[in-house]
């Protein structure tokens, strides 16, 4: 059963994704390393009818600018996210529970395990975020002094994913026999050893648990660079998108669905999200309020070093009430692409002073803010002009944002027949609409 | 609150630790990937107090005799013990829960990460058993022919052991304020990064997540080489044993306590668990029988494949009932040493043939045949004696044998005051009686 809705998943991290969200006085203190919380926020967004409960990821805490990453904790503290989901889907029945991990950091026997064991334990509902990350601190804990260049990560993210994916084929889906009487478990010949040489791995072997219940897991990209989009096209089955206005989502859209004829691929067998923020309001203008005066939280401090991050430029000593000089703005981006040229539109276009930038800024995604109408509407017109086939909502405070949201718009889209009424599959892939991928070796492709 | 008890840990694989344990009618044919059956194993060690639920591990699939492995399918088929344990976190509240993770195909920054998560996800509940692994299958996965020499496995332990603990060490107890007055989330001196260059790792950063329930998971080790036993008396804090008699285990109790204060460590802390498995009936013979029953269910191929494995010798052709020549036996082990000697003594000592040998090897541990009252008069000796502090239960038949045990063997270690009547901490540390380890840069240290 597959489900022709769009589709709905939610960024989740502990009090929400506005820096200043943990300064709310209801949030909870210990919101990131509390699995009670997260229970209850999985169970929200399964009684939304989400698709994807996601968790973003970077292995790594900051060492420098403490001073800061203390007014914005984002990434010091939290839960290691395979554990975490693996936790949660005893307490959910539903939604998919995906996971950023890094190719650059792991080895790819072990992560092919981790997320079958996940999809098993979750009965098909694992996602999978393959990033190559953007910080030099996690570098440094795996034996680097930096980050290697861009495309040696994607290099070394191809070959990764082609030894997961190749591991993830070990076993036919009826290799499991179980027969007692011939004293067998398994058909031999239904195992499948993988033989890898390659540039980055060299892996012999087979993996240990049997097929995923989704074959394998939604894979879920969701790089904007050229390498990025070239992988995803021939990969990934869901992407985030991170531009910020229509047009340029449009695209977006275009651009990546129409490289995956190259690859075999239909544009249906990829799910392009767009980021979304939305503050619900009675009014627009009630809505509004609520998220300029969340802004106007946003300590000095961090809205230098969250755009500076993201400009890849030290901001910590430039005056908040002027505007950035052009000539300072570096040529090209080593970090994250998108989030880079966004800001060096704004810079180019706007002539924002910085603390109006940094107030502005939303990293990948847009803020609605409005009624339930108002940002239904908006999410139709993305639709239906192409420019996404979902929405990866990153509320900005939690649980509230995302309470109003299943309370107000998740009834509005329903209205509209935009939305399901129930959940219709049992995997993540069914709720999708993806197709569940055949077993290299089975017998069909022999 | 700590506890003065004997220590009870439950060694948990799928339909049981015997070989033939899949083969009994009951035995669901998917338990070793099934969820719901895990839980129940684990609610039912729970009901019976015990201090710790345990998986171990290898990090690979057989690639060859296949057709012997789908007789045996030990490890071809089950999940990831970390995403396991994670899961059941959910489900218990009192049990320990232990896993196996190899120092020799994890990177120290994700392991220290998932445990510490685990500790969290757990409220204080994690175990870590420390492996180099033995087996080149497992080696194959991770780039490389064959498994490095024992003693470059236990020099990679030592380093790996030695950066996450420091890891583990990244945040003082109190770091996080979360004072949303002053803007301050943590306290930034309270933050140490882990400079470490070594022969293995050059790991420069802090682990993402505050300090573990625990301060860190237990630590659980069960090599038997010098290398192993010098390993767990300098880091160790549960040590599973394997030797086969009373005297055996009496010496290597004296000699693992003794290699301590060396260290600068007091014997009570470490506890040494003695391998066990009870095959529990009302009357001894009964339990024999019972036991007979299932030693007869061992296929021949895989009676010859077990017994290799551990003496390192290639059984497949040889004749079933005969003694195995002296001359054949290798003169030292690579992989698992106590159970290669245990082997060779019982060629020297018994005379076996091939089919008594096999029908009678324990790998690891010791089965009991008896009436509750036997058993527990078995345990009390080995208590008494100082061959242990406590046992590793490794059920032939799960959940059967591990049923009868709580039903009945339980209540006579009760009554005879030798085990808790009800759980008295909340930490696997507390339940053991084990201190939780100060942050190396705390205030009292400085
Ligand atoms: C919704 C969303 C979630 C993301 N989550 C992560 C993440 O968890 N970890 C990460 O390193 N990057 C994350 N990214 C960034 C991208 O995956 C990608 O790594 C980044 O854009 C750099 O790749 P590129 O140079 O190909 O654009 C996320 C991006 C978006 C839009
Ligand atoms: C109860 C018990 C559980 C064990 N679990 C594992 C395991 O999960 N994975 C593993 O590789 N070795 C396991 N072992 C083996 C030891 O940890 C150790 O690796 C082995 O004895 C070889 O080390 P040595 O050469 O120092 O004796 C276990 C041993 C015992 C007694």
């Amino acid at each position: 059963m597959t489900d022709q809705h769009m589709a709905l998943g939610v960024l989740v991290h502990a009090t929400g994704s506005h820096p200043a969200s943990w300064l709310q006085s209801e949030a909870p203190r210990d919101a990131s390393t509390n699995i009670d919380y997260y229970r209850k926020l999985a169970t929200l967004a399964e009684t939304g009818l989400m698709d994807l409960f996601f968790i973003a990821d970077t292995p790594a805490a900051r060492t420098e600018k403490l001073n800061v990453y203390t007014r914005y904790p984002l990434f010091m503290n939290c839960f290691e996210p395979i554990t975490l989901l693996s936790a949660l889907s005893g307490s959910t029945r539903h939604i998919g529970l995906g996971a950023t991990a890094s190719t650059s950091f792991y080895e790819p026997y072990n992560l092919a395990r981790q997320f079958a064991s996940l999809d098993h334990l979750s009965h098909g509902r694992a996602g999978w975020n393959v990033v190559t990350s953007a910080n030099d601190y996690a570098a440094r804990n795996f034996g680097l002094d930096k980050l290697p260049p861009h495309d040696r990560r994607y290099a070394r993210a191809r070959e990764f994913f082609d030894v997961v994916s190749k591991l993830w084929d070990t076993w036919e889906d009826d290799a499991f026999v179980g027969d007692k009487e011939q004293c067998k478990v398994f058909e031999p010949g239904k195992f499948h050893t993988t033989d890898h040489q390659g540039e980055f791995f060299t892996v012999y072997g087979g993996l240990n648990i049997k097929r995923a219940p989704q074959g394998r897991p939604v894979i879920i990209q969701a790089g904007s660079s050229e390498d990025g989009k070239s992988f995803a096209a021939e990969t990934a089955e869901v992407v985030f998108s991170s531009d910020p206005t229509l047009e340029k989502s449009q695209r977006f859209y275009a651009d990546l669905k129409g490289r995956m004829p190259a690859f075999g691929r239909a544009p249906e067998e990829m799910k392009i999200l767009a980021g979304l923020s939305v503050v619900v309001g009675s009014s627009e203008a009630e809505a509004q309020d609520k998220y300029r005066e969340l802004q106007s939280l946003i300590h000095p401090d961090v809205g230098r070093m969250r755009l500076g991050a993201d400009l890849e430029l030290d901001l910590t000593n430039f005056p908040l009430d002027e505007p950035i000089p052009e000539h300072l703005i570096p040529k090209t981006a080593n970090l994250h692409q998108a989030y880079f040229n966004q800001i060096v539109s704004m810079i180019r276009d706007q002539k924002l002073t910085l603390r109006q930038l940094y107030s502005s800024y939303e990293r990948g995604k847009v803020t609605l803010c409005g009624t339930p109408q108002q940002i239904v509407d908006h999410m139709e017109e993305w639709i239906d002009t192409r420019a996404a086939d979902g929405f990866m909502l990153a509320f900005h405070v939690l649980p509230n944002d995302m309470t109003d949201f299943v309370a107000h718009v998740i009834p509005e889209l329903q209205r509209r027949g935009r939305f399901r009424k129930e959940y219709s599959g049992t995997t993540l892939r069914e709720n999708l609409g993806l197709a569940r991928p055949a077993n290299r070796h089975a017998q069909a492709a022999r």
